[in-house]
């Protein structure tokens, strides 16, 4: 399959479940909504050795907010809910609770977990539970006044290890047609790609070979300073490669997200193929298949 | 004291040793540079409840690093050893690793922690020890090239804790005050300044009146909305207050951030206080004085 | 009438005709098409003294443009078609052919104006009208591969000269509530804010009182430091004003805008006003009521 | 030549003479000086269609700016007194005054052109002469509060036409290695780089074959696309070209910010050939040989 005369393997993504939050930061203006969110969400990769995996969903204005303000939905995710309400009270507590003029709101549906409870005995009993614009919330004195945080957060099953790699000539054009991937995939609601600028130049395979201690190593099908010494999956003309991993609240925004990602990769100028990455059907339950969603 | 007419408090700020590691990311531009040591020092606020403090200390050209382009100097801190490394493993494994193009060395003096090596396993056996451009480093291939890090890098003494407190008129004074602090705090060599866009909203006194199990809280007597109901310290026309909290590989450097921050500060509109965080001088062994350094 | 316990006064904006393109530019990913929008954008406040009025209103996705990759839709407008027309061959010759990856199409409806044609002599022979997207484009050779530009774009009837002011106790927060209001507006399609990242903060009266030569000059009755020497429109608290002026493609898009971009600022601590610029209702055919609106 | 295996062409660039003004934009905080900045040096890539060519040289901290606050330093370059006044009252008076919280000081050496007596006029007789930091300033009441500007600005004798290419595999190659070349050219002191993001992607050979009202035209040679109907310059490796156009207070400083430039571009994987523009040595009366400034 060619599209936009780049080659699309017949190949298919391998995903599984996991845990996350989705969660509303607003703030006096965007700016200050997206430096609370950014900090929030650093460090949030992979949880292989990341505290969670995090990222910025997208920006909301202040008409689609509880408070009038404009806000930026982050998302959290984690293996189990355990490790997930950690990840949360030190990413909202860290980076929420002290940045400047931010309140912080669920965007989920199934509110659980009494973060906003727990996040407010910061005011060391100064804390005041009301209810503000139709929610539970708690009011914490700092400051720069109060800091609003709403009582309790959703904890939800969403879908994790979506992905796709470009190809490129060279490595400036792999990361170019990468990037215009993720301009795509950042416009798809519920989905993230945690890593750095969405973009993984360390694609990895389910533990090592070599190592018993590691849970994931280098892909080398795809390293291109291996071609030579392994059995690698390049065609002669790839210089380098890129993947995009993503995480979504549905399994049909992973599929949005990765048709949209790759017709944008498709466009750019040197990309010439794409791939994905499964390991033979034995990670996880879902699978998409780069061909279907296009 | 007066200072553009704003008023100086008469205290000090008090510190704390703390350990650290300083490291360079290169990539091919700044950007892509920024981009990774972004997403390394995220989640990097205060060792109370995130995986270590980090920041980016300034940036370099390529006229200034081993591999010739351009790159961001980051700090990483804790308060032991063995705190560290794990936050180092975890915070350059799967943000600097991950992120296209980059490369990383160590940007300290005594390299004692086998970083590189550690994070070279993820060759899965195809990684290699090599000297390159004067420096013991390991080549690992991935999706994109070759990642090189450094074998070693330092661990070393620093100081914490270093802070002032901006009082503004209303919130968009004092917040603007301290931004224009944190620009010239930027330009301090040494010095981070880990909370959100370096300011903390929510400065806190060490542990609670009311909850054994905080390690710290409001520090009511700096929060506007609690005036009435506790001890105060804030005159009568201050609205709202920020924190810098800051890090720094010497005090000195600690002392010409301070003083530079609160330069600043009184130059802009509607700031009309400069104030410090100590407690009883019980926390640490370090004292900056704000009156002095100015 | 107060929103959020913010007073807005009853007056109205007088807004005028004038002639605009809308037009998209689109690149290899949206931060090279933000690079090219912005340097075609610049210098382009006011036509008193700058050549055009011009914005970016809003970025595409690669669904939503012609070629499939993302793009930013600019607007350009003058006061008369001849002035537009040479504003529109000096940007898009200077700032959009000149810009790496770029494109440039119509975003408007009656194709009427010749600019590719224009802008592809360029190409000094070698350029080729093609159609490209179900579009008339011309193909211009240049360093980076070749330009597409369509061969036609619109020149439309628009509306200019919306506009409020934001009042506020101190700088920072008449800043800060301006700021809120630009986030808002920037999300109303069809409407772009000129002045220095939208804000303007030398708000003007029509003509002079003492120098013939000038167009406009200070709106001294909403001029802090002239509070006790002229007649003053500013209550006792208002430290700072800062005036929002738009351009929209119609009447509709402006009130729309104007309504958000009040109710946004009003959200913001320290903004203790709305109120807006109107000289006797001789300026223009148009008016905006501010209570209207809400 | 090679420089890190990227072959350097045996050629110069040539240049000639232009008056510029080096002004700096100083405000509440480096973030606001850079709004204003950027504004003020949009629409300013060639003097070909812009009206006048402009670019952000530096920005200072409070430490090293007269009013103490952060700022921007800027150039305006025109070919002659006159055309250059036009541009600074034009991009001054529209974009500096009219930004938030700025001020706006001579960075020049020999201050002759009024320009702050002229955009004061603004003040409608409320402007007012004074000396503050040792200048001779214009205070002109505005809705922020007043406005503070240098009575006159100096308009010195500079050189324009620094220009180098960049040859990649791919456009993403080519495009990565002149980033990175912007890179080191900002922070070159007393160079711009006026083009989009520092980069011009339709680089021209002076007047037309075809058309005699063309000022400049495509350099076909450097045209991938017209590779095999003109007399190319390109190596058949070669997929796309960037060129790189500065302007400098002095001919050393374009050497430096040459060299430093093309050392950065060669760091950059695809990167294949560096080479540069000169027409028979007619267009002025410098050089810079590519490899004697290396």
């Amino acid at each position: 399959m060619n599209l936009n005369g780049v080659h699309v393997e017949d190949t298919f993504a391998e995903l599984f479940p996991m845990k996350y939050s989705r969660l509303l930061v607003t703030a006096a203006t965007e700016r200050l909504a997206l430096t609370s969110a950014r900090e929030a969400t650093g460090f949030g990769t992979s949880i292989i050795m990341a505290p969670g995996e995090a990222g910025i969903e997208r920006t909301l204005s202040g008409d689609e907010t509880p408070d009038g303000r404009p806000g930026a939905v982050i998302q959290v995710w984690h293996r189990d809910e355990e490790n997930l309400q950690n990840a949360l009270l030190g990413r909202i507590g860290q980076c929420v609770l002290t940045a400047p003029t931010t309140a912080l709101f669920d965007a989920g549906e199934d509110q659980g977990f009494p973060l906003g409870k727990q996040v407010a005995f910061f005011g060391d009993g100064h804390q005041r539970q009301q209810e503000r614009y139709g929610r539970d919330v708690w009011v914490v004195p700092r400051m720069d006044g109060d800091f609003v945080i709403e009582d309790s957060v959703s904890i939800e099953d969403g879908v994790a290890g979506g992905n796709f790699f470009v190809l490129g000539e060279t490595q400036g054009s792999a990361l170019q047609g990468t990037e215009a991937a993720i301009d795509a995939i950042d416009r798809v609601e519920g989905v993230i790609a945690s890593f750095p600028g969405g973009i993984c130049s360390s694609g990895s395979k389910p533990g090592s070979e070599q190592y018993g201690f590691m849970l994931a190593t280098t892909n080398e099908a795809y390293a291109p300073s291996l071609r030579d010494e392994v059995d690698t999956a390049l065609p002669d003309e790839v210089g380098a490669v890129y993947e995009i991993v993503m995480n979504g609240v549905t399994l049909e925004a992973l599929e949005e997200a990765t048709a949209a990602g790759i017709r944008a990769a498709t466009t750019v100028d040197g990309v010439v193929g794409i791939d994905a990455g499964n390991y033979g059907g034995n990670i996880g339950p879902y699978k998409i298949h780069l061909r279907e969603v296009l």
